[in-house]
């Protein structure tokens, strides 16, 4: 099921070309991390990347959910890419506006007005 | 858009019964919130879910959403709540397990296994 | 006890006139919430700011208490802002001081050294 | 103004008679720290109590504000002896249930009912 | 480097000999991610105990170093189980205390004395 | 064994001149808790540092927990300067680069990319 380090390299490449439709490369992806351990994030970009690939739920769904993570995390330069990935698997700018006031009672006020910031930076990109 | 108390009340409720089908109330609608504060607890309860209701996303994808932000927050008990509201929504457990495996790689290892904990709680629950 | 919109509606007025006496309007109303959901925000805002009118605490007290939330959220801009607020309703810059020095034996140094810079730059700004 | 280990240890001794009047003693203090590391633990008890001892803020308004940091930090057991050391500082049940009802919105739904539940078995307690 | 999934099993077994002399197995590991995830659960375990396998830090280090991390994270349970393995891993109860107190300042008094709980958990555990 | 305030000030001072080799002085010493709270900073800034004299563990191996705990808090400037205190006590690049891989399943993939941002700026802080 969750197969070998090849299966998991050619699973991602298929996600990451449906994210980033242009490039097949994350804006995230030229981070500090590749630089200085660049065996360990390739591996881990590919293990994490290749979860998306599954049947049991679709892309979009996996997106919005990850976004919601993220907003709860508090890591608002992920929840912006995240959100950029959701609306390149279909999901709409209303969808997104949706969650983030379902999710600010759980996560609280400030969190949830640093996810419409990340968004708004998200929905200008997307115009791109 | 957001209306008035009224009408999230009758939205709420109409969410509520979908959620709890059985009873229309759901597992933490008991607690010291409820007792030491009612008035505010109606309110906010309506008001939360109310924003479920709107036509934008469906209730399964709002549902496994509201996991994903409460894993994040490592809320267990509410992780375990909205896990049985997703199944009730129409999420199966396959979906419910691919989306913790998914989400391990953002919130570490620690609250994704809590989070299968929950699941696993869930799960027993909504056999019952 | 909590009424119903019209009533947040004057409530939360009256205290955005105590805390904000120049324009009634926060430093942070102007955010993307506001942005992509404005009817969202604006009933989140009257809600929020109208727990502030009621008798049990006094304003200044009130104020004091959300810093100490915020500093142990690690919020920082909303840490400055709402020390702008206590300032407005009557704290002093010895209270706010003393106030961090209490706190940062629970939230740790790093969040504490924070809220100092936080404050350093809502007492620059309230000099103005 | 901090002072030597021996004023925090005076200023400590009197912020504890008023906070726990019977004993002296918080319900807390006899934990694994105090156990395994007595030294530290003593130098670290009489340097936080101390801080309550300035002039600068009441002892009632610094409780409230260390309730509202530790319900931020989702510390439920800090919770629920600070609300009643808050009690003992003369705090009002209603002005209790008053700031956790405003802290809310900041901290999320999850940690404003666990502080409730924290809440009430302060409350339970204060009565005996 | 990092390797394929036979070398990182491998490499795991190796580091759990190590950590889990009696069993080779941790008390964590009889968890409902093993339960709900077999396969996922059992990629995540080799990858994660493999990164202690390398000669950059030596074993005792890396231990001391996680138990930092899962206190800091407030994951005391997590730490418990570290604590243990630092134990087999050569550490001291007296450096175990040691960095306990060293932590303090950072993650605040709350964290640090849930640390000292589960520190006193996993001495006694190893007794026996 | 935790001494007064002139023995932490001395054991204070004794681990800043190796820490910080050229001037004794931290990067982070000119913060705004300094300026605000001077004597507070001074008396926490002592009894913090004079934790790390003890002879339990050695400073390197401390300098690492300390990194360790902060990428788990997400505190990014507080880890690039303990990095680059890793780096005056002894410990090499290849050996945070290191730590930083076997926290990330314990802290998630965010704090890890922003752990090795922070160690890049400390790599490249500490060749001038």
């Amino acid at each position: 099921m969750t197969g070998d380090r090849a299966q998991w390299h050619r699973d991602a490449a298929a996600v990451r070309a449906r994210l980033h439709p242009g490039s097949g490369t994350s804006a995230l992806s030229g981070n500090a991390m590749v630089e200085l351990a660049p065996d360990f994030a390739a591996v881990l970009g590919d293990w994490a990347m290749s979860r998306y690939a599954g049947d049991a739920l679709d892309l979009r769904t996996r997106a919005l959910c990850t976004v919601a993570a993220l907003v709860a995390l508090g890591e608002d330069r992920y929840t912006q890419n995240w959100i950029g990935n959701a609306l390149h698997a279909g999901a709409t700018r209303e969808q997104v506006v949706a969650l983030l006031e379902q999710l600010e009672v759980y996560v609280g006020t400030p969190k949830a007005v640093n996810a419409f910031t990340a968004a708004k930076a998200a929905f200008d990109e997307h115009v791109r």
